[in-house]
C-alpha cells in the first residue's frame, strides 16, 4: 500500500512543494466508502472534515472545531501540525506560506472547480495530477462499489421524477445541466442505492436535458436492472463520460454546472470540448430542501419510530444502572440500534452513533473504539447522538437526535451548563421570525445564554436533513455564516451544545420543520420526541414561555408514543412528563 | 430653477429612457448641505436615503423602511411610484424593467465606481452625464460652501495626524491612496469644518502618499488660513484635480481607492491618465471606528453632558404637563436644544431632533413641520431621538440617544410593546460574545422578543458613531447584513424599536462601547445615561439579570449626574432610580 514516504518521493521527483489532498471523493460526498478513505488510512483520523498538505519536510492537517480534539488523539506522529480551519483556512495558509516559485499540486478529481479557481488566484505554479500518480494500484478512490440500486415508488417520494425535472426545466428553459451531486441525482430520479453505510445513495453523474430527459453515468452492474429507459433515463458507465461528451451538442453549446461539486477532471472534459460553461448552484439543492407533503408525513412517522426506540433505550439504561448492571458506551450503542431495528421500517443508521460517557462527550464527533470504550456508571454525563434511515411501505425518512443525561448525581455546574444549552435549544424551537430570515440570523439565539458565561460551541446550531437521504444536507441550516433563507417545509436540526475537554459534553438536538406562523412570519415545529433530563434542569432559570413549551412538549411525547410502550416504560416516561408539568397558571 | 418637465425634455432630446439620480453629492455624504438637496427640492422628500428614476413617462422613487411612511406623506403627486428597497433594489428594478435597447443615464459625480460597474453588467446602453447637463445654472451640487475649517488639537484627537498616517502606510507600504471620504480625511488630518449643519467636516478629496505626505483638494478660501504645509499637507483647490493628476506619477503608477466613495468623474480622471487603479476599502474607515483613549474619554464626557440635559428635559416636560401647560413637538425640541446649549462645550446638534408625539412616532425618521406639529398631551407615547456634537477644551464627542415616554396613562398594549423593545435593548446591552463576532450575529438578539408577537422594525439595530464626526459611521454596527467584526473600543448605537402606523412608535437608544470581557469574549458598556419610563415596563416580563442590569444602570445615572441637577430634578430622577430598584436578593 501507499505510505507517506512514497508520497514524499513523488513530490521530490516531480519538484512539487506542496500536495493538497482533501478528505473526499470525486463526488464530494461528506461520508466516504471505506475504500475511499485515504486520509483515514494514512493518518488514522476518522472524522469527515480534513485536508492534508504534504510538504517536502513537514505535513499539515486541517480540520474544523468539531474534530480538533479528535485529531489530537488520533493523528499519527508523522502528521504533527494540526491547524484549526476556523482560525486559518487551507486557502489562507497557502496564501501566506508559499513563495511565487513554489509549486503546488492537487489530485484532479478531489478538487472542485470553485476551489481550483480560487487557488489559481494566489499562484500560477499549480498543477493537477491524476490519482494514479500517487495510487498506481488503485487502492483508493475507485468507483466500483458493488451495491444494488433500487427504485423508490413515486407514492413514497411524493412527486414523480418527471414532475421534479419539470419544476427545474420550467424555471431554467433551454439549459443543459451537468449534475454532479449524487444525493441530488438520486432524489431527482426517485432512486436510491447502498454505496454508503449510512446514506442510501449510489454515486453518479448526470445530465438533465431541456426536454427533461436524463443521461446517467453510474456503475452499470448496480443500475442496469432498473429498466430506467422507460423513465427517460439513458444509462452509461463512468468510463464512457469522456467519449460521450466528445459527441455531445447541447443547446447553444452551453452547459450549466455547480462548481462546488464538479471536480476538475470533469471540468477539463468540458473545457476540452469547447463548451460554454456556466456556473450555477445546482437547483435541486434548494428544491429537495423544501420537503413535499409525503416527505413531511414521512418525517413525522420517522420521528415517532425514533422516539419509541429512544424512550425504551433510556428506560433500559436507567434500569440496568439501578441493577448495577453497568454497560459500556459500545453496548449502549448496540442496544439502541437493536431497539430501532424492532421497527420493520428501519433501514439502517443515518450515521455512526455517538455514544459518549463523561470526557468522551467533549469530543464533538466522538467514535467509540475498544481503547476508549468507557463504562456508563461514573457520576458524570452521558451523551448519545444517533439517527436512522426509515423506508416503509408508504413513507420514508431520516432522523437525527441527541440527548444528554446525568449518570448519578449531577453537580451544580452540570445543571447550569445543561440549562444554558436547553435555553438555547428552546430559543430556536420557540423562535418566530420574519419571512426572508437567513440561517445566520438565528444562530446567536441558541448561543446567547452560553455566551453570558463565556461559553460557546465550535459547530453550527443546525443543518438541513434529507428525506431518506443524507443526514447532513445543504440547502438550509442555522450557523453563523449560513446564507440560506429559511422557507416553509424545510427540515433542519437544532443542536446547541457545550464541551469541556477532559470533563464532559452536552448536546441537545431535535429536528425542526419550518412552518408558516402568519402572513409575514415563520416558526418551527419540533419533530423529534424524546424527554429531556429533568435532573439537569434548573427550573428557576426558565422563563414562563420556556416552561410552557417544555410542559406541552412532554405531554405530546406521551400522546405520540405511550401506546407503543410497556407499563414499565410508560411509568418511566410519565415520570418525565410529570416533572415537566410546571405550574404555569 | 429646474423642474421635472425640463428633465423630461432633456431625456427626450438625448434619447435617454431612464435617468437615475441618487440623493447624494460628489462626496457621498449621508447628509447634504441645503443647496445640494436636489431631490428634496424636486420632490419634497426630506429624508436621506432616496433614489429617483426619471422615465419618459413615469417617475420612480426608491427608499428604505425607515422612510417609507414619510415618503408617502411628503412626495409630490408627480412622483407617485414609491418602491421599498428592502423588497426591490434600484439595481434589480432596472435589471427587470429595462430592455436591451433602452438607454440609461447617471450623473457622473453622483454615482460611485462600485455601482457603475454593477450597472454595466446589466446593460451596455449606459452613459454618464455632466451635472451641468441638467443643472446648467449650477443651482445644485456646487462645492463652494463658505465655512471656515479649523484644527482639532492633537491632545483632543488622541493621536497626531502623522501618527495616524503612519499606522496606515506601515500596513500598506508603497501604496498611494486616493482618499474620497471627507469624514475619513478630516479624521486623518485632525481637521474639522462646518460644511454641514450637524457633522463638523469640510468636503475634500486627498492623496495619502507612501511617505505620509498629503495632497489635499478642498475649498481654498476655507482652508488656506490653516497653514497646513507645516503638517506635510499640500493644498489645492478642487478645480486643480484634473491638472494635478495629469502631472502625477505615483509609485509603480498604482493608485488605491475605495470604489464605494469614489465618483465616476474622479474615476475617469484616473483612467484617462492610465494609472493602474486598485479597489481597496478605505483603511481609515476601520482605523477611525476603533476609538483611541482620548476619544473614549470624550465619549464618556459627552454622554454625561447629554444625560444632564435629558434629565432636565424630561423633568421640565413632566412639570409643564402637570401644570396643564402643554407643549408642542417643536417647543419640546427647542427646549431640549436650549438645555444642551447650557454646556459651553455644546457645538451643535448631531442631527435634526426627532420629536414625535403619538402617530408621528411611527414615522421612523420623523421631522416636525408646522402642519404636523402635535401637542404633547394626549394619552399616547412621546418619542424623542436627539444628539449633539461636543467640543471642549480637552475633549470632543458625538452623542445619539432616544427615549420614549408615556403621556397620560399607557394602555396594556403600549406597556407590552415597550417592554418587548426594552428586553431587546437589554439583550444587546448585556450581550457577551466571542471575539470575531460580526454585526449580523447580534442583530436578532434585539428582535427576538418582538418576533414572538409577530412584530419587527425596518431599520438596523445599531450604527457606528463618530468622535466629533458623523453620528452615522461605517466601520461597525449591528444589522442583519452588517459584516463588520466587532472590536474593542468601537462605539455604536443600540436602538431597537417598534412602529405602529397611525398609532405610535417606540425606540430606546443608547450608545455602546465595545470592551474586553475576558481573553476570548467581548461585551458592551452602555455610555448613554437617561432613565427608562417605569410606567411602561411590565416587570413581570423581566428576568433576574435584566432587573439587575436596570437597577445598576439607574443607580449609575444618579451617581454620574445628580450633582448637576437642582433639587426638583434630583427628586424626579430619584423617583426612577427607586422604581427600578428591584428586589433581586
Amino acid at each position: 500500500m501507499i505510505n507517506i514516504l512514497d508520497i514524499k518521493q513523488f513530490l521530490f521527483d516531480k519538484k512539487i512543494d506542496f500536495l493538497i489532498i482533501n478528505n473526499t471523493n470525486q463526488f464530494f460526498s461528506e461520508y466516504l466508502p471505506e475504500k475511499q478513505q485515504f486520509i483515514k488510512y494514512l493518518t488514522g483520523f476518522t472524522g469527515s472534515n480534513a485536508t492534508l498538505i504534504f510538504g517536502k519536510e513537514k505535513n499539515y492537517f486541517f480540520t474544523d472545531g468539531r474534530y480538533l480534539l479528535q485529531a489530537k488523539y488520533q493523528l499519527i506522529p508523522a502528521i504533527s501540525h494540526i491547524i484549526n480551519t476556523a482560525e486559518t483556512s487551507v486557502f489562507s495558509w497557502l496564501n501566506n506560506n508559499i513563495t511565487s516559485t513554489q509549486k503546488i499540486a492537487f489530485i484532479d478529481n478531489l478538487i472542485n472547480v470553485s476551489d481550483w479557481q480560487k487557488y489559481n488566484e494566489i499562484t500560477n505554479n499549480i498543477i493537477l495530477i491524476n490519482p494514479l500518480d500517487i495510487d498506481p494500484l488503485q487502492y483508493f478512490w475507485s468507483n466500483h462499489e458493488v451495491s444494488t440500486s433500487f427504485i423508490c415508488p413515486d407514492e413514497i417520494c411524493g412527486l414523480s421524477s418527471f414532475e421534479k425535472r419539470q419544476q427545474i426545466t420550467s424555471g431554467n428553459p433551454n439549459k443543459t445541466f451537468l449534475l454532479t451531486n449524487s444525493e441530488n441525482i438520486c432524489w431527482l430520479l426517485n432512486l436510491r442505492g447502498k454505496d454508503l453505510l449510512h446514506t442510501p445513495i449510489f454515486f453518479s453523474v448526470a445530465i438533465l436535458h431541456p426536454n427533461n430527459k436524463i443521461t446517467l453515468f453510474a456503475n452499470l452492474e448496480n443500475t442496469k436492472h432498473l429498466n430506467l429507459a422507460k423513465n427517460f433515463i439513458e444509462l452509461f458507465s463512468f468510463d464512457e463520460i469522456e467519449n460521450f461528451f466528445s459527441n455531445f451538442h447541447p443547446i447553444k453549446n452551453q452547459i450549466y454546472t455547480d462548481f462546488s461539486t464538479t471536480n476538475c477532471y470533469l471540468y477539463n472534459i468540458l473545457l476540452s470540448n469547447n463548451f460554454s460553461i456556466h456556473k450555477q448552484t445546482c437547483p435541486i439543492t434548494k428544491q429537495k430542501s423544501i420537503k413535499n407533503l409525503r416527505e413531511i408525513a414521512g418525517a413525522y412517522q420517522s420521528a415517532r419510530l425514533d422516539s419509541i426506540a429512544l424512550i425504551k433505550f433510556f428506560y433500559w439504561l436507567q434500569y440496568q444502572n439501578k441493577a448495577k448492571n453497568f454497560n459500556t458506551e459500545s453496548k449502549a450503542q448496540q442496544h439502541l440500534e437493536f431497539l430501532r431495528r424492532q421497527s420493520p421500517d428501519f433501514f439502517y443508521e443515518s450515521f455512526n452513533t455517538i455514544s459518549a460517557m463523561a470526557s468522551n462527550g467533549a469530543i464533538i464527533h466522538y467514535q467509540c473504539t475498544p481503547n476508549s470504550d468507557l463504562v456508563i456508571n461514573s457520576n458524570s454525563l452521558f451523551l448519545i447522538d444517533s439517527g436512522a434511515q426509515y423506508l416503509g411501505n408508504d413513507f420514508y425518512g431520516t432522523t437525527d437526535i441527541t440527548r444528554t443525561i446525568a449518570i448519578g448525581k449531577p453537580t451544580p455546574e452540570m445543571i447550569l451548563h445543561y440549562t444554558l444549552v436547553l435555553k438555547g435549544h428552546l430559543a430556536i424551537a420557540r423562535a418566530k421570525f420574519p419571512k426572508g430570515t437567513k440561517g445566520y440570523q438565528l444562530d446567536s439565539l441558541a448561543r446567547q445564554y452560553l455566551w453570558q458565561f463565556g461559553l460557546d460551541y465550535a459547530h453550527s446550531t443546525g443543518h438541513g436533513v434529507g428525506s431518506f437521504l443524507g443526514v447532513h444536507e445543504d440547502g438550509c441550516g442555522i450557523g453563523k455564516n449560513n446564507q440560506n433563507v429559511l422557507l416553509p417545509n424545510m427540515i433542519l436540526s437544532n443542536e446547541p451544545g457545550v464541551y469541556l475537554p477532559d470533563r464532559y459534553g452536552i448536546r441537545l438536538e431535535n429536528l425542526l420543520l419550518v412552518k408558516e406562523y402568519n402572513q409575514n412570519f415563520l416558526c418551527f415545529e419540533t419533530l423529534s420526541l424524546a424527554p429531556f433530563d429533568y435532573n439537569l434542569v434548573d427550573s428557576k432559570m426558565l422563563s414562563y414561555p420556556e416552561k410552557k413549551w417544555l410542559k406541552e412538549y412532554h405531554q405530546n411525547i406521551w400522546q405520540q408514543t405511550s401506546n407503543h410502550l410497556n407499563e414499565a416504560e410508560q411509568n418511566f416516561l410519565l415520570d418525565s412528563v410529570n416533572k415537566f408539568s410546571f405550574d404555569i397558571s
